[in-house]
């Protein structure tokens, strides 16, 4: 048997957050109009309103790179913890789409912040990463570390081409382009609670895809053989609309377990954030009648890294005392659950 | 000030280890006549005698994955170590050139082990990676685990292509050719010393970057707005070989200073790896009479992350208890200064 995963975590604090979403909002009728798309159609099929992009919709350049919005959010993370950098003892940056493969984005956003001499990791990970760079800050702290700072994001300018309308795209490619949006998130996380002293009271992290297929694969190509007709995005909808709401109750039952917390003992619950449909179906699904949902995916489309923070992000303002969220988060590339217990501190 | 980060590491062990190298290796004669280069160009600036390619050199057909590699390492280094899958308490794989981007290669490596339900983490890095992939074992066993798997491994078949000969390559870009090699290492760590029990004595893993170029820098395509004409894989080879003997000296005498050990008192050295010709400049710059020198980079190439664990893996037959050795590691892309202090344990 393998050791518990959803252990107590030892203490971890969240001092502050932030999120940089890049632009004005994209609208599913300026989508529509770009792509050929039928805005009713995105509607239907996904339930996002809008997206952030970091590239021009019209002409498909980048204006703005992961390290740029990894390095604006983890800057505003920072300063709303009440913590300098001088005083950040790791970064941690979870990602499923770098910049480059080297230097890696950690790297490059640890120097825009003007850190140095210090441990610098970069994840690479799915829709769970928020969680796993949370948990590896957690065992940071846990070697002896008092603050960190943990960020997430993603960006879609090498897999969305706006030159490509949709008269040349199959549905299964152009949902990519209605589903996905670019962004960054982050939190300063702390031994000790400071700032908004939001303590983790349980962190799951929990790999379960031994024997199970893909449900998402995202390629990538160097310039070496070069195969166009090569599948580079590809998502088995009819896997993961079965098996994350299944996970997503699974994960809500077992941070409940670890706590000793009962449903009606939880006032906010961050759920997964695949699409604004499925995340609708998920918190129906859940049956809990008490907690507020805090959900951005309507908005934000799925920012990948960066979702679970830009909920956090939302979270923080509504906390009062003693209050309880839980968040759960599913990758379904490779089938981890990921969750948070979360509660704010009386530091009156 | 940031914290010291050549602190003195919470009890860390190495248990097992192993290397995987695929195929026959592959001289410079053999290499030469494929791509057109001089055997004896690659003899004066490399200095690398053999490398192995998970490729086959004729066809460029991909015989063996970065899964496969590591796979192969993992299974070795816990048979090595004497502790069993199911006694894992986590997994961390380290990489410049996984597999995909998703899922990962360490969710990947984790299914062909037959392991589930422990955390699995991906780490992206240079050839600092085996150092930053052990500092995050050594803060997850702080955290309260017992055992786990730490992997390392690249593979270069992306990035060269066998169908190009040196006709039409300029140095710059010919010079990949010779100086990497695929493979893939492993170690399985634990909190108490068990199976080989080598301790490790300090850790050493710091971004050093801020406001420096990037010696090395690898980048990766999508599949929208390819450019056939964007530089992909750049090396600076004047800051290399300016910085990383600098740096190495640098390392020596940090890990020196948080052990208290005498620079006498080492029986074995594991200099930085990037090519036979530096690896010599560098161990003669160090001025070191005493210990052994263990290096692979002549007969492997440059395998980036596995590299250290492959050095590893031809220290742990020669150690006897109380021997010690130090591990330098320099990451050229954006300046990481990582290393160990090792002592092999007296567990008669």
């Amino acid at each position: 048997m393998n050791r518990p995963t959803g252990m107590p975590a030892p203490a971890l604090h969240i001092a502050g957050t932030a999120a940089a979403l890049p632009g004005p909002a994209v609208s599913n009728a300026s989508l529509g109009k770009v792509f050929g798309i039928s805005e009713e159609w995105i509607d239907l099929f996904v339930g996002t309103r809008t997206r952030h992009f970091g590239w021009d919709l019209a002409t498909g350049e980048v204006l703005h790179s992961l390290t740029d919005l990894c390095a604006e959010a983890a800057g505003r993370a920072l300063d709303a913890s009440g913590f300098t950098a001088s005083e950040l003892d790791f970064l941690v940056l979870t990602t499923t789409t770098p910049d480059a493969l080297l230097p890696t984005t950690a790297t490059q956003v640890a120097d825009r912040l003007g850190l140095n001499y210090l441990p610098v990791y970069q994840i690479q990970a799915g829709c769970a990463g928020a969680v796993q760079a949370l948990d590896l800050g957690r065992a940071l702290i846990a070697s002896g570390h008092r603050a960190g700072l943990v960020v997430g994001g993603d960006v879609t300018d090498r897999f969305l081409d706006p030159a490509r309308g949709a008269a040349t795209l199959p549905t299964q490619e152009l949902v990519n382009y209605v589903l996905f949006g670019d962004g960054a998130g982050a939190a300063v996380v702390s031994a000790d609670p400071e700032g908004e002293a939001i303590g983790v009271r349980a962190l799951l992290n929990c790999f379960t895809g031994q024997g199970r297929a893909p449900g998402q694969t995202i390629d990538w190509e160097g310039p070496a053989r070069r195969d166009p007709d090569r599948r580079m995005l590809h998502e088995d909808y009819k896997a993961i609309e079965e098996g994350v709401p299944l996970m997503a109750g699974e994960i809500l039952w077992q941070l409940l377990e670890t706590t000793g917390w009962s449903p009606d003992e939880i006032d906010f619950l961050l759920p997964p954030q695949l699409s604004g449909r499925m995340t609708r179906r998920i918190v129906e699904d859940l049956e809990l009648p008490g907690p507020r949902e805090i959900s951005c995916v309507a908005d934000t489309g799925n920012t990948g890294n960066a979702l679970p923070f830009v909920q956090l992000d939302r979270l923080v303002p509504e906390l009062r005392p003693g209050d309880r969220a839980l968040a759960l988060v599913v990758e379904s590339s490779k089938w981890i659950k990921a969750g948070l217990a979360l509660e704010k501190e009386d530091t009156r």
